[in-house]
């Protein structure tokens, strides 16, 4: 509590409340309740935090009139839990759970007030027991990570290891994995992983797991439920479909982004429909067609060339951000341009005149052997260059329509770069839909889904 | 039509055809109907492109079994036109129609296949004579650009331009423009002209106005209808509401985003609700509160300090791009961060050691006086970076969270800048909730709306 102010310190210790007190503190006239919280290093000293009841913190500013109450004494800290041994069923899905990191595996750090990573797989497991009924359970630890913090070489080591566990007769993985940046790793995997004979599934939470009101029990029990009846194969994405605890979405991981900041429901298909629908009972309603398990054999595909980058075009965009990649060697860069894959191109007037630079520098780039993609910066919808003189502009000085997500398109194209000898070899995958990245035909429907 | 191979422009020829002529195509089992159009300079040179009635162009392959004939003649070429003099009635609000380019202004070139801006306003007017019996209308060029090439100076132009029309009895704006960055341009022109008296907004198409289904008619009414009878006073951007022409949505200009990237209904309120969906044949129905006309002065705030930059956040990122608008002395930036508002920077095995050097060079620049703002990639949902250790460590390098777009930040950002003396000022304009950007409160409703 060493943080608070001097006087909300003595305030707190002649009520003898301690971090983790639940209490009630009326400031005028409103009233909260909710945990209290030591106080954030950046925040005021002189606000009283609390964790209220949706999860976040809010401080209360302590003044004169500021009365509180202690509700109930701290929660019990959880005790060292073990995985207990059980036998594995027959007649289910043998599936193996590997641990990367995230809310769905962390806890509110008393000491600081904000949510670290730190749980083990086997305080998933206890929290869940519904998962051992669904299917039969190993749990690995992979990595102990926030998703912001991964690498390429996190993605290649995923892979990695989702080969072997399929080799060795997993029936089905899933993936807990922070949210942040789930569908840049679904679009990886979905890549390094050629002809997945088993469905693999990316879970997350939006909250952390040791809370009431957490998402994690629910998502890992649609997706248990999913993979334990479905012959779908391949990489996917399972997150809350509603607010509510009620069913998730299974989402393709080549098709899938991160359309808001905290709901549970966060996660959206773009261009085309969920695969599947599931109740969180089991009840599953498939929505599409989907990829089955074939003969083609299973490959791990897991190179990768990080010297790549996706960059957000917007007005006044400064060029000198693509000749800094072409001084770092760079191989390719995807451009996250404008509606249906434009960039400040056109000589206008004295405020456009360093627009020719930038056409300019692209066609040194690509006539340089750097490979320079369009994705769009609008969510839904694909790139169309031939629509406006703009697009055809470009596609003139070397840059290339693909028409995916722009964070699947900056995966595809380390991918491609990092499982090609050359330039060349890399735009022969990218011209090729290799795992149905490029829809086949885009549902309107899935705007507004 | 020399574009086109040799096979082709023989059979074209021996056919009697031309550019612009309405043709069928049939080849194998497929048959096609459409405008014939010269060939793309990047189109494969044996495929005959033709404009179908989508407004899209396809391309044709021409092999031996290819057959085609003539449907019609070329159309008429547009006789030049001029808006006749009408008188404006006394009942109605007096508007001026500003024209900046796009889509709306726009027409097929039948020389490249493309769509290029050439319309002027007047032809606009004639094109939708329903104008006139909504309001009196004034039309005036500014400019002929598309929005992607606008740069801050524009922005200005316009704001300076719209001053000026309202200090002379203008009762309301509307402003054609391009839809590729019209969310930008709403943005700035919120913070560029403060207490507007009136109603301003930005209007634009999906489709070009010289064809059948072009949805420039529908937005234009709704927008003239809306002005005609509310009482909001700001600035706004009025766009269908659906992929029907039935009704519009009129979104505030702080808190919208073109959402797809080529649906007529793209641009979605974010956080908030839309205003108000105004019916093409003249109904409103308001859906939450707004901004009225005050007493406070209209006053034009113009500056922009264009040293600025959005960078999206993505795993593998480069700090080195932060470096170059360090050396380039740039005043600030916006990180368009992962989620609640994340960045790689945590440090946690070989493939993470570059994490730190993102930290320390976000550190260093923000100690240097640099402002460095934090936004989402999340379209929806507000940044907090208080949730997640992660976010804590950005805000102790200096981080600033926003709780709007990124699009909406990076124009408050050059706005703040360029209307301050030094950074201090800057930061003061940026912490005040200067026009209403950042919501009140979060209307969840809007993610699905």
């Amino acid at each position: 509590m060493e943080n608070y102010s001097a006087q909300i310190q003595k305030a707190l210790k002649a009520r003898g409340m301690k971090a983790g007190d639940m209490i009630g503190v009326q400031r005028e006239k409103d009233y909260y309740e909710g945990m209290l919280m030591p106080r954030f290093e950046t925040g005021d000293q002189n606000c009283i935090v609390l964790k209220i009841s949706s999860g976040y913190n809010i401080g209360v500013e302590f003044t004169r009139g500021t009365r509180f109450k202690k509700i109930s004494g701290q929660p019990k800290s959880r005790q060292p839990l073990k995985l207990e041994k059980y036998n594995p069923e027959p007649g289910k899905k043998n599936i193996v759970i590997l641990h990367t990191g995230g809310t769905i595996a962390s806890r509110i750090d008393y000491e600081t007030g904000g949510v670290i990573a730190s749980m083990t797989p086997e305080e998933i497991l206890l929290s869940v027991p519904e998962l051992a009924q669904i299917v039969n359970i190993r749990a690995k630890m992979l990595f102990q990570m926030w998703s912001e913090d991964m690498e390429p070489g996190h993605w290649s080591l995923m892979a990695e290891r989702i080969f072997e566990e399929v080799k060795n007769g997993a029936q089905g993985i899933i993936i807990t994995h922070g949210t942040d940046t789930m569908h840049y790793t679904s679009a990886a995997l979905s890549f390094m992983l050629q002809n997945l004979p088993v469905p693999v599934f990316l879970v997350g939470s939006q909250r952390s797991s040791d809370r009431g009101s957490s998402d994690a029990a629910v998502n890992l029990i649609c997706a248990a439920h999913f993979i334990s009846k479905t012959d779908f194969a391949g990489v996917g994405i399972c997150m809350h479909g509603s607010m509510d605890d009620d069913f998730c979405f299974v989402h393709e991981g080549t098709h899938v982004k991160k359309m808001h900041t905290s709901r549970r429901d966060a996660f959206r298909s773009i261009d085309v429909l969920p695969i599947a629908k599931v109740m969180k009972e089991g009840g599953i309603e498939y929505l599409r067609d989907y990829r089955k398990r074939d003969d083609r054999p299973f490959t791990l595909k897991k190179g990768f060339d990080s010297r790549i980058a996706l960059v957000k075009m917007h007005n006044g965009f400064n060029c000198k951000v693509l000749e800094l990649f072409e001084k770092e060697k760079y191989k390719g860069i995807v451009l996250e341009g404008m509606a249906l894959g434009h960039a400040p191109v056109n000589v206008l007037d004295k405020f456009t005149k360093h627009h020719k630079k930038l056409l300019d520098t692209l066609k040194r780039l690509t006539d340089d052997g750097m490979i320079i993609l369009m994705a769009s910066q609008c969510p839904y919808g694909v790139v169309n260059m031939n629509v406006y003189s703009t697009g055809r502009i470009l596609q003139q000085a070397g840059v290339t329509p693909v028409e995916m997500t722009s964070e699947c398109a900056y995966v595809k194209l380390g991918w491609a770069l990092g499982n090609s000898k050359d330039a060349l070899g890399a735009e022969k995958l990218l011209k090729e839909n290799v795992v149905g990245e490029v829809p086949e035909r885009i549902d309107l429907r899935a705007f507004l889904y």
